[in-house]
C-alpha cells in the first residue's frame, strides 16, 4: 500500500490518465479520445469523471497526493492557467486549475506537455540517475522540457524550455511561431513530411514520390522505413533532422554543460537513421560536446544525448509526478 | 572595518587587482601590465606578490575571505586548472588554483573571466535585484555567464555559459572553435573589424574604406562613431550586430525564460547603434520575449535585456564576490 497520484496526458488525439504509486508503479491506465473539438467544458467533465473512476477504485491503497494535468501550449503556472495553445483555442484565459480543483477537492497542478514528459523521463526513463537533463519531444511538433536540481526550471514566467524555437538555420522555413528556421521546422513529424515533399518536387525519388500519392501513408514512418531500407532522399531527409538537432542541442550544450540530454516523442524511433549526422553536428558546433563526449572522456563522466525510455508515456508519469515534488517544487514558490 | 577579499582580472593587456569589502565597497584597484608573453611563472609571481601588499596593508580591516581569479578559458573547476586557453596556452593542464593557494595559504578560486563579469553584474550592477540573468560579455571575443539562484550555473563540467559560440548563421564565418557562424564572428570587437573590412570589400563606403587605411584607427570604437554620425555602411555592420544577438539571445530566451539578459564588455558601448535591431528580432525570435516584453507587460514584470553597468570592472567586482559565496556555491560542491 503506496501512496499515489493521478497524471493526465492531454494530446491532440488522446486523453490518457494514469494512476501512478510513489514509486513509479502504474497501477491503472485509461485512454479516451480527447474530442478536443466539443469544448473545453466537454474535456474537463469527461476528465474529473476517469479521475474519480481511479480514485474510488483505489481508494484504499493509500493516499492520494493530487493531480497532475500535461497540456500543450504556454502556461501560467502563478494562475494554473492556458496562456497560448494552438491545439485548445478555448481554454486560453481560463482558470482550468482551480475549475478541476473545485471539483475534485484535492491539488492541481497544471504543466506544459513537454515539461511533463521530461519530468517522466528523469523519474522513471533515461534520466532517472540525472540531478539535471534537458529534454527534446519530436511529435507533430518539437518540445521541450529542462530539469535542474532535479525540478523543473519554468523560468520567470512559467514558459521556459521552447526548444524547438531555437533558431537553427536563419533564414529557413517560416514558423509558425512567427520565426522563421526554427528547429521545429526540421526536426518534427511535420518537417519531416515537409522535406520529403520537397525532395519530391525537386523530382530526387521514385519511391517518396510513389508514396506521396496516399497522404495517410506519406508519414514520418513511411519515410523513415523507407530511409532504413537505403532509400537516398529518404536518408537525406533524416541527416537533416539529425543536423538541425546538432545545432540545437548543441547550443544548449554550450549554454548549460548539462550531463544528460533526451530526445523523446514519435521522431526519436528514427534514431538510428539521424543520430549520425546528429553526433557529427554536435561536434563541429560545440566545443563542450567535443571535449566531454563519451567516446572522449569515458560514458560515466561524459555528455550523454540518448533516446527516451518511456515513448509516449513520459508525460503521463511525469504528470503523475508533479503532486509528489510539489511542496518543493519552483510551482509552489510560484504561486504562493 | 568589513572583511574583504580580493579579485583578480587577468585579461589580454592588464592584470587588475582589487581589494572589495563584503558590502561591494572597493578598498583599492592595482593595475599591472599582464604581460602574458612572460609566462605563466612571471605572470603568478606578480599576482601574487601584488595580492601580498593588499593584505598587508588591509590586515587590520578585516578578515580576508580569499581570492577569487577569473581567467579566459575553459576551467575544470573540480582541479582548478585552465583547461584550454588560446590566450594562456602555457597555463593549461598547470595547478594553478593549488600553486597560488600554496603560497599565499588562502583559499583561492579560479574562474573564467565572463562567469565573473556576471557575478560582478549580479552583485553590484545591473542584475542586482535579480537571482536569475544571463551576462553576454562582448569583448575581442563574446563571452557568457549564468546564474541562477543567485549562484553561477557551471555545468557540469564547470564550461557552462559558452553563449558567444551559440550557432546564429549556420553557414556563416568560421569561428576559432571550429564551428562557423557563432554569435561571437557577428557580435565582438574583432566582428565588427571584420564587417566594416567586408563593406570596404565591397565599396559600400568611402568612409570606412579612409578609415581602414591605419589599421590602429580601423577600431569597433571608431566604427561606432561613424555610425553614430549616420555614415550608412557603418550602421548596418551595427545592425548585423543587433540582429546576431537578437538570434542569440533570443534562443536563451526560449530556453530559459529568465527576467534579465546583461549585455556588457566594450562592444556593448555602441548600444545605440545595434540595440534597436536587436530588440526587433528578438521579437521576431522569440514568442516567449514578444509576450514578455517591458512595452507589453510592464518594465517590472517583463524580460529585462540592458546594458552593463560595471563597465570593465564586472570581472574584477565578481572575482572578488566569488570566495564571499564559496560556502554555498556549486564550485564548493563539485570540488569536495
Amino acid at each position: 500500500m503506496s501512496d499515489y497520484s493521478i497524471g493526465v496526458d492531454l494530446g491532440g488525439t488522446n486523453l490518457r490518465i494514469a494512476a501512478v504509486d510513489v514509486d513509479g508503479k502504474l497501477l491503472e491506465k485509461l485512454t479516451l479520445g480527447a474530442e478536443v473539438s466539443r469544448g473545453r467544458d466537454f474535456v474537463i467533465t469527461e476528465m474529473v469523471k476517469a479521475i474519480e473512476t481511479l480514485r474510488s477504485k483505489y481508494h484504499d491503497a493509500g493516499q492520494l497526493e493530487g493531480i497532475g494535468i500535461g497540456v500543450p501550449g504556454f502556461i501560467d503556472m502563478a494562475a494554473g492557467m492556458v496562456m497560448e495553445s494552438p491545439n485548445l483555442p478555448d481554454w486560453k484565459s481560463f482558470p482550468v486549475r482551480d475549475e478541476i480543483e473545485k471539483r475534485l477537492g484535492t491539488c492541481v497542478i497544471l504543466e506544459n506537455d513537454a515539461n511533463s514528459a521530461a519530468m517522466g523521463e528523469k523519474w522513471l526513463g533515461a534520466a532517472r540517475e540525472y540531478e539535471h537533463m534537458a529534454m527534446y519531444t519530436l511529435g507533430t511538433g518539437v518540445g521541450g522540457g529542462l530539469v535542474f536540481n532535479g525540478r523543473l526550471w519554468h523560468g520567470m514566467t512559467g514558459m521556459a524550455g521552447e526548444l524547438g524555437h531555437f533558431t537553427v538555420y536563419a533564414d529557413g522555413h517560416p514558423c509558425g511561431c512567427g520565426s522563421r528556421g526554427c528547429l521545429e521546422q526540421y526536426a518534427s513529424a511535420t518537417a519531416v513530411v515537409r522535406m520529403a515533399r520537397e525532395a519530391v518536387a525537386r523530382d530526387e525519388s521514385t519511391e517518396l514520390e510513389r508514396l506521396s500519392h496516399d497522404p495517410a501513408q506519406f508519414t514520418s514512418r513511411s519515410i523513415y522505413n523507407l530511409a532504413v531500407q537505403g532509400e537516398a532522399a529518404s536518408k537525406k531527409v533524416f541527416e537533416k533532422v539529425g543536423r538541425a538537432l546538432g545545432i540545437g542541442v548543441g547550443g544548449m550544450v554550450n549554454a548549460l554543460n548539462l550531463p544528460m540530454y533526451v530526445i523523446g516523442g514519435g521522431v526519436s524511433s528514427a534514431w538510428d537513421a539521424f543520430a549520425p549526422a546528429m553526433f557529427e553536428e554536435m561536434k563541429f558546433r560545440s566545443s563542450i560536446y567535443a571535449l566531454t563526449s563519451p567516446d572522449r572522456i569515458g560514458h560515466d563522466k561524459g555528455t550523454i544525448i540518448t533516446r527516451a525510455l518511456l515513448g509516449s508515456d513520459a508525460g503521463l508519469y511525469g504528470a503523475a509526478r508533479l503532486p509528489m515534488l510539489e511542496h518543493f517544487s519552483q510551482t509552489e514558490k510560484v504561486r504562493n
